[in-house]
Parts: C-alpha cells; structure tokens; sequence
C-alpha cells in the first residue's frame, strides 16, 4: 500500500502526461486540481490490484471531451463528486474503491482528487494503459466488462446516465451528451468487483506514471539527459520497450473540434535530413509516419516530448516551431492481444496500417 | 371515470392528430399500437383531472424526435415500458398513473399503450393541449414542475437518464440522446403528484381527441361537411375557438431533418385568388402567412385537413397537390397566460409575429 501526498503530484502529473500520448488532458490543470483536494482532505491510498479486496465495488472515472476545451472550461474538481453521487443514488450502490479509466495528465489526477474527496482507496492501475479517445477503448471491455451505467456530470450540475449493451454504443451516446453538455463531461463507469478489476486492467500505471515523473527528474537534476533516462527506465518496466523515433521541429499543425474530439495533423521536419515525420491526432496521437512509412501506430504509445526538458506536450498544446522528441513505448501485454488489437488497434481508428510492437521485429 | 376501448381508437387517434397541429407523430402507427396493446392487455382506464387521486404518482410520456423518422423507424411498442422501468429502478418510485406529455397522433396513443401494458390508469389531461417540437414546452414547465428525471429508451434497449434544474437544459440535453438514438426517442418525464397534476395540466384532451373524432365521423355519415361540423364542435369546447384560415393547394414543401426536428415551410396557393399561404414547420406548424400577414400562430392550433375528408395531415405527410384546408384553433386560457407565452409563445421560436389568439379582437 502506498499513500498519494501533495509533494507526489508533481512526479504523477508529469508521468501520467506521458502515458497520455497527447492526450488524457492538460497536466497542469490535473496536478493543480489534485494538490488542491489533497491539501484539503489529506493523503490518497493507493492500492495496488492484489491490495484491492475481492469484494471492492469500483467504479472508474475520468473527464471526456476534447481536450482543447478543458484549457477553457477548467473543471472545479466537484464535477466528478456529482458524477459518482449520481451512479450510487441510481444503482443504490456504495463506492468502495477509485480507478482512473486512463492514464493521462488530467485523468490520472482526477481520480486523486475523488478519492481525497471521498476518503476511498485509489486502485493502481487504469483500462487503457495510455489514454485513448473512445471509451469503448478499454480493457475493462476488451476482457468483459459493461461500460454501462455510465454516470456523466457537467460543472453546472447537470447530470446523465447512459445503459446500453455495448460499449461502443455506450461511447456514443455519452459523447452525444458530452457535446451537449459542452464539449467536456466528467464520467463515472465499468463499475466492477475487486476480483473482476485484477483480471481485466493494466496494472500498476499510477506508480508507473510517478516512477516516470521522478526518473526524468533525478536525471535532470544529475544533468543526465532526460529523454534517455526515461527511455533506460521504461525498457525496465512492464510495459518493456521504448525508443527515440526521430526528433525534429513542428512546422505545421492543423486542429479542429470535430464531434466532440480535437482532431488533426502535426507535421514536424526532421533536425537531420530527411522527409517530415506525420502525426495523425484524435485527442491522442494515433500514428506517426514518414514517407508514408509507419514508424509506430495505436496501442503503442507516441509521445511528444520537449527537447530539452522531455515534458511531454498534449495535443492541445502544440505550437509551431517546438523542438520535439518523438518518443514511442510499447504496450504491455494485456494490450497486445487479439482481442485487445480488435478494439483499440489501428483498424479501430479507421488506420490502415498493420500494428507491429515496437522493438520486436516482424515474423 | 372512462373507458378506452379497440373501438375508440379510431377516433381517438384521428383526434389527436388534428391537435396535433401538424406533429405528435404519425396517427395510424399510434392507433395500430394502441389496438394491439388494448386487444392484448385488455381496455384502459381513463381518469379525468378530478378523479385522479392526489397522492397518485404521475409520469408523463411520449416520443420524441422528427416525425419524418417515425414513418421509417416504427416503434414496437415496448420502447416506453421500457423507459418507464428505467425510470422506476433509477429513482426508486412506483408510477401509478400515466399522462400523455402532449397530444398527437401517435403521442395520445403510446400512453395509452403503456396503459395498457401495465394496467395503469391514463390521466384525461396533457402538457402541451396540442403538440410542440421540445420539451421544455409544457404547460408542467410553465407552472413549476421539474422535467427531470427525463427516463429515454430506444428500440435496441438503449437507456438513458438526464437530470438538469431547467426543461430547456433537459431537452437540449435529451435531444442530443435523442439524436444518438437514431433521431427518434421514447421518453418518461415531469414526475408529479396527482395534486399537482391538477393544477399544471392542460385538462380533457384526450376525451376531447375523441369527441373530435366522433364529431368529424359522424358528420361524415350525416353527410355533412365535416370541417364545419369541426369548428362548430370546438367552439363548444374548453378551447372555445376555431376557425377556417383558407383552403387551396400544396404547391411547394420544402423538409429537411435538422438537429433532430423536421423543419420547413409549406406553400398553399387558394382556390380562391390570393397569395399563398405559407407555413413555417418546426415538426408542428408554427405559423401560417398570407402575403407577409400573420394568420395564427403559436401557441393557437395550425390544421391541415383534407378538403373533403378533414383527415388531418401531418407535416411527415405532407405532399406536392394535396387539397387542404387550414383551420386555426385557439388554445384553451391555461396556455395563454404570460408566463405560458414566455416558454411557446411566437419568441419562443425565434418568430416575430406577436401572438393575438385566435377569434379575439386586438385591443
């Protein structure tokens, strides 16, 4: 069992922006909101899956929405409270346990801040292992688990519950909501047992996240390069594969709100020779190509981080002329199945391309 | 206290279609549905305002969305049912009556479907006293009762539940869901209290549907024409006025579904020289124009009827050459008051006109 305190966040928003991929939202918003409740209602329990009683009732949460908008409507850190408030009152069901649905910078800190706000445990593990734009796209799904009910709250109080027989038809329906509720919503779903939840999530991405936060800040601090710090690190975590893809200079980005999501396309020039490396963006970077070659596409992680310092930088915040490093990390396992590749691989997004593991080589 | 039986369908639906202005869905697929679920489940009690118990707990229920879908999308029946159910398990409560939200072809009817299914009484009143494109436009609305819970089903079983502190939020809301269920909803709303029903409710409309009905059959078998036999008849009513605005033909009809409403504008050219008529559509027919002159408009009644029939058509149906004639109805004094304006008056569709009712002098 570990404990979550104010001084932790920072390690865990910066981490959890790099499992983000682009998205899961504005970091900085999440560690602020987290401090915030933790300061307030004091330290958050961590549980790791085999610390979680069998028995849990847990629920997931996180926001939904583009993640463009969150810089605009900041969320106050209730709307989530009265997402969850409104699953009990309509299930008569008690919330025993927290789990972020991703891993992100504004969606692994609002489950911090429910569970200093509750008083309950916070699970370490999430269904993405990453953030993703859909929430069919979940492991919780993948292994079995209804999305439904789905509880939504918005800042203003309104509230919606969504019960369907599929995921998917549930994502579509909340996204509907969502755009209604403006553009950003705060989710309470897959409400599991504790038994259920070690089968079917990745585990340990909370910790992972704070891991990365503290790695890529040790090696500043020993004027070690980040990046490569980070990547050494991940090589030695569950999710077991990371490299530098290239690195180079945004020099077009092109981004629209479209149903709901922020979508687009990043061109980024090379500081070697070399054709511009392409990177297709639904709320998350989904693929990353050159020359029209793949160089790493959805489950598999693409991260952009600043040269210099490797913060990562979401979607939403990619200007021209920043100077990246386009970093891709494998998935775990749990993510690479066929049945997990059906629901989140690159056909799941409209991609042609095939999904081959980073660092394994084709057959 | 009533009875509805199969016979009195026939009548029933024609009725509601006429105070359905235009919208409340088709009146031969309600008619169809309701003779299914009466012959099935056996006749269904009608209870006036006064007789309905006060401590009785009321839902109100329709369908919501664009009638032009409705043709194609047919409900099986068992959309609402399901609704209510959703609604009872979310919130805990026994329904105990049953309210039409609006009257409509197929409006009137679906409520008495759930009637009949679940052997409760139906409520001799609605909100709406005709139809109207959102649901915010409800005389309950008008004089305090909330919209929320606002339980939604569709076809497939897909449920939802919206919350919100105003009906404007609830049907913006709604209608999004709406949208996602394929354009067509089926919904269970405005929670109250037989007391209050009372007091909110537009009485005796679906006694009325039927007496309408009767009237128009009747006057057939007389011989008699029967539109004049229906302005005549509802002169004698708690509406109080109707009359014939002109008659001609359909020249043009321009359709489209937009935001999850059929919207449009019907041309009419006379018999008689004259302009034409033309009439703007929100589902309803909102208001009807001769040369830029405002003829009626809502929340009085707009009645395309069959020249020799007085069949009432609905805006769904409405095609190039029918022979029509437009009969205004002036709405009964509950929904002419200030505040009743305020949420369906003429402003309330981003109409100009400002509203004289019908058959009073200005003054």
């Amino acid at each position: 069992m570990r404990t979550i305190t104010a001084p932790d966040l920072e390690d865990i928003a910066f981490g959890a922006a790099v499992l983000g991929t682009g998205g899961g939202g504005d970091p900085y918003i999440g560690k602020l909101l987290a401090r915030g409740a933790v300061e307030a209602h004091g330290p958050v329990t961590l549980l790791s899956l085999e610390e979680l009683p069998d028995d849990a009732h847990v629920i997931t949460c996180g926001a939904m929405g583009a993640p463009t908008i969150v810089l605009e409507k900041v969320p106050s850190g209730e709307e989530m409270l009265m997402a969850m408030r409104h699953y009990e009152a309509m299930t008569g069901k008690t919330v025993t346990a927290i789990m972020p649905f991703e891993a992100g910078g504004l969606n692994s800190c609002l489950p911090i801040v429910l569970a200093a706000q509750t008083g309950l445990p916070l699970v370490d593990a999430d269904g993405m292992g990453r953030a993703f734009p859909q929430l069919e796209m979940e492991t919780f799904n993948v292994y079995g688990v209804s999305a439904s009910p789905v509880a939504m709250a918005d800042e203003k109080g309104n509230l919606a519950l969504v019960e369907t027989d599929s995921a998917a038809k549930a994502e579509f329906m909340a996204r509907g909501i969502c755009i209604r509720m403006g553009g950003q919503a705060n989710l309470v779903n897959y409400p599991m047992d504790g038994r259920t939840a070690k089968r079917v999530s990745v585990p340990a991405t909370m910790s992972l996240a704070q891991d990365i936060g503290r790695v890529v800040r040790e090696a500043r601090s020993a004027k070690r390069e980040p990046t490569e710090a980070l990547i050494e690190f991940l090589g030695t975590t569950h999710y077991g594969f990371a490299r530098r893809i290239g690195s180079g200079k945004i020099t077009d980005i092109a981004r629209k709100v479209e149903n709901g999501w922020s979508v687009g396309v990043v061109s980024i020039a090379p500081f070697e020779e070399g054709l511009p490396y392409v990177i297709r963006i639904q709320n998350e970077n989904l693929v990353v190509e050159q020359g029209g070659h793949v160089l790493a596409v959805v489950p598999d992680l693409i991260c952009l981080l600043d040269v210099d310092t490797a913060e990562p930088i979401p979607t939403e915040r990619l200007r021209y002329g920043q100077r990246v490093d386009i970093i891709g990390i494998r998935v775990p396992p749990i993510m690479r199945t066929p049945e997990a590749l059906a629901v989140f691989g690159p056909k799941a997004f409209g991609l042609m391309a095939a999904y081959q593991p980073l660092g394994i080589t084709a057959a």
